[in-house]
């Protein structure tokens, strides 16, 4: 019973925890109660509600946290690292958190740096999954993209983070799906690869982001692209701007779900990218494991 | 008074007309009644109530109409002329519609064409100020720039219309601060330039806009720009991002409102652009008459 703990992975939006036993999955629970949901900072009670029934099991077992429940608008502020970050420096900025039912319970810490076209740059929770990665594939250089809302592109080298980058796919494809003129008064929408594979290709030849997406109109309009197929072009164009900005024959890991890294995969068959995936999930628990193992050294 | 038209700038969200006599201004008048507005197709009757007090003096003169009023969702769809287009080719995608108050009446067509990044584009209403402009300012070339929600760059070859791009400047400002993460939870806007000029800057270094654009967040985080200049700073990401795409050394018109040519204005101190400015409603009000001229000639 004493290896047992919790993995919790909580973000703006959705909250998920895993009962581990050493680096094994036993259960996992989610729900939609992230930050954004929390009143009057009940982090506390949110977390005993959503583990009691593990609690009431495995007892008071430790807890630990990642994501944004350690920013300005979560539980605690738990400052940034500065690049480059290795697992001990991550583990250096980890910050407990009190529990009201007596479990150890930590947040870890983002990074923070410049990203490779010099801009500063910041992560909460990618960059436990990079050190998850590079604990199941160790290697000397890693080059991995970690898909979504906000998609980071970061370097690591010998287990070091040295350099991240954020693109803001995910979210582009929401605001410009919903709220602009290129989703407006679309029929219901359905998944087609030749018009995701279309966009791709149009992604690939320099064209300034705000003249490429106009085309998502522009091709409606001819009839080249069905009103139907518009979100799978639109997609197509986002995902193929963000590969376009890869190194020329880079290699990279893929790290994500199944369904989002599938379409990395697909539109990397038009830019050449050579992507190999590997499961988020294995990664983010492998990285929390790795740092709590460390932290188990330095509690009673 | 034979001499009396109107001029007629309908677009998705406003109604603007002009009174004219040749090619002077009598008197002007602006509506909310924008396409978006119409219902039923009640575009005759819209137009009427907007122009009663004139016809009642003026009597049923001609009617000249540019802008979305042409579109699939305005009140005719007049086919888009294909580039490259000089005005007798505008002239010649002209169409008619009737008015139950027995005034000629005429829509102006678009133009579409392959921009110069080899996507399909397409405008509606900017030809007519391009066409005015080359009045206004007759010259072998023209290179203008006319920002706005959709900015066109457009390039004019002995008057004629040869190639335009769109970037989206306009449209990407209003999703990105209203619909995602780099507006939320902001406190009240004030304009400040310094911020505008430092996006501008950040917009001068071939970074892919979706990464670009996060720093909006970053630098608000680190306290490089303060909470309450976040939506200067995005503009000026968004209009330094717009102005890095014109050839280098490049001379161009810019072709708007006052307030919004002056913004452009700023950033080209910043980014070495070479901008002479014309006022969007002359340029406007001579394409319109230079066509309207020719009608004229066609009609009894």
């Amino acid at each position: 019973m004493k290896r047992d703990w919790i993995a919790v992975d909580w973000g703006t939006t959705n909250f998920r925890a895993f009962l581990m036993n050493e680096n094994r999955v036993i259960a996992r629970i989610s729900a939609p109660c992230g930050l954004l949901t929390i009143e009057n900072g009940a982090f506390a009670d949110t977390l005993h509600q959503q583990l009691r029934p593990w609690i009431v099991e495995a007892g008071p077992v430790p807890v630990l946290m990642a994501g944004m429940v350690g920013s300005q608008q979560g539980w605690q502020n738990v400052p940034y690292v500065t690049l480059p970050a290795a697992a001990k420096d991550v583990l250096a900025g980890v910050q407990p958190v009190e529990t009201p039912w007596g479990s150890l319970a930590w947040i870890t810490p983002g990074l923070c740096g410049q990203s490779a076209w010099d801009q500063p740059d910041v992560m909460r929770g990618e960059e436990i999954q990079l050190l998850g990665l590079n604990a199941l594939h160790p290697a000397q250089e890693h080059y991995a993209l970690l898909p979504g809302t906000h998609s980071k592109h970061a370097w690591m080298k010998n287990g070091c983070i040295t350099a991240f980058s954020t693109l803001m796919t995910g979210e582009l494809f929401s605001v410009l799906s919903e709220h602009s003129l290129l989703g407006r008064a679309l029929p219901p929408q359905q998944e087609d690869n030749r018009s995701f594979l279309a966009g791709v290709s149009a992604a690939q030849r320099s064209v300034p982001f705000s003249h490429l997406i106009f085309s998502a109109r522009t091709r409606r309009l001819s009839g080249e692209i069905a009103a139907e197929h518009i979100h799978s072009f639109l997609s197509g164009l986002l995902i193929g701007d963000e590969l376009s900005t890869l190194p020329s024959g880079q290699r990279a890991w893929i790290v994500g779900s199944t369904s989002l890294t599938a379409r990395y995969q697909l539109a990397a068959t038009v830019t050449g990218a050579s992507l190999t995936t590997v499961d988020g999930d294995d990664c983010f628990l492998q990285g929390l494991a790795l740092l709590r193992s460390h932290l188990q050294e330095l509690t009673p």
